[in-house]
C-alpha cells in the first residue's frame, strides 16, 4: 500500500504509530529535556538535550536548538530575545496548530493554511508583589486562528476544536500540570 | 544618588517603577503579542509583535524575534527546530530563572551563576486520544536550579521559592490560566 500524506503528516506512520502503541502503551512514554544557563540581568538561553520516546534515546537531538530570553528595556534588559511570556505564547501557538494539523490529517482534513495571532494580559503588580489578589501570570490568552482551505465553516470550527482539546500545552494551561522546582545540591 | 546595579538589574530603576505603579497602577497592564504561521507538517513560525506596557505601545518590537517549532522524526516531521513542549519547558526555566535573578537584586542577593536542568514527561496516548484518563500535556515537569554564588544554603533556597512564588509562567502552569482559542472570521 501506498503511504498516505494529508497536510505535510504521513497519515499511514500516524496509524501504524497508533497501532503500535495500543499493543505496547510503554511505547508511548515521552521524556523532552533542557538546560538554561543565565547569561546576566534578564537575559538566558536554552540548549535542548537528548530526548526519549517509542523506546528509544535521541542522542542526536543534544544540543542542536538553543534558544534565548531577555527582557525589553521597559523591564530592565537589553532585548536581545523575546521574553519568558512571549516564548509561552509561542509555545501555546505552536501546539494548538500542531495538534490541529495532526488531528485534521488523520480525519483526512485538507488545510492550505493556519495563521495566529495570540495576546496574554498581564498586571505586573502580581510579579512586583504589590498586590497578592492580582495574578502573578497573564490574566487571560486570547488566541485567533485563521483555518484557510476548501472546508465548510463546520469544518473550520472543528480543527480548532481539535487543535484545543488534544494539544499538551493549551491542556496544560487551561488545567494546570504538576510542576516542583527543587535545588539543586 | 547613583544608580545601583546588582545581578545586572539596575535596582535603582525598579524601585523606580515599583513607586510609579503604586502612584498610578494602570502602569501595570502589559499586554504581549506574537503572530504564529503553519508552514507544513509539524513546522511553524512564531513572529514577535508590538507590545504595551507601562501606558507606551513599543512598535520596535514588532517582527524584532522569530522563533521556530517542529517536531522530530519520531513524532513526524523534520526536526527542524524545538517542539512546543520543549518551547514550554524554556519559557518556564527562563521565567523562573530571570524572576529569581531580579527578585534576588531587589533584595542585595548577588548571585554568580544559575543553571537550571528540566524535565517532561509526556504519555503520547493523551494528544493520540487513546485513553481519555491519560493527561494530554506533561504528567508532571521536573525542574533542578543550581544556585552559585557567596550564600548560605537558607539563601539559595530563598532564591528558588523567590523564583517560583512570583514567576508568570510557573503561576500560570501550576494554578491554570483562562486561555480561549477563536476560528477567525
Amino acid at each position: 500500500m501506498s503511504e498516505q500524506t494529508v497536510n505535510g503528516v504521513n497519515v499511514s506512520k500516524l496509524k501504524e504509530t497508533i497501532q503500535a502503541i495500543k499493543g505496547k502503551p510503554s511505547l508511548a512514554d515521552f521524556r523532552f529535556r533542557i538546560v538554561n544557563k543565565w547569561q546576566g540581568g534578564g537575559l538566558n538561553q536554552t540548549t535542548v538535550k537528548a530526548s526519549h520516546g517509542a523506546g528509544q534515546e535521541f542522542p542526536d537531538r543534544d544540543g542542536k536548538f538553543t534558544m534565548q530570553a531577555d527582557e525589553p528595556p521597559i523591564l530592565l534588559s537589553g532585548d536581545k530575545a523575546a521574553n519568558p511570556v512571549e516564548h509561552l505564547l509561542h509555545a501555546v501557538a505552536a501546539c494548538v496548530t500542531t495538534t490541529a494539523v495532526y488531528h485534521a490529517a488523520a480525519r483526512h482534513i485538507p488545510l492550505e493554511a493556519v495563521e495566529s495571532t495570540l495576546e496574554g494580559e498581564l498586571d505586573l503588580r502580581g510579579f512586583l508583589g504589590l498586590d497578592p489578589n492580582v495574578p502573578k501570570g497573564y490574566k487571560n490568552i486570547r488566541m485567533n486562528m485563521r483555518v484557510t482551505g476548501d472546508l465548510s465553516e463546520e469544518q473550520k470550527q472543528e480543527v480548532v476544536q481539535l487543535g484545543c482539546e488534544f494539544s499538551p500545552v493549551y491542556n496544560m494551561l487551561s488545567k494546570s500540570v504538576p510542576i516542583t522546582v527543587k535545588l539543586a545540591s
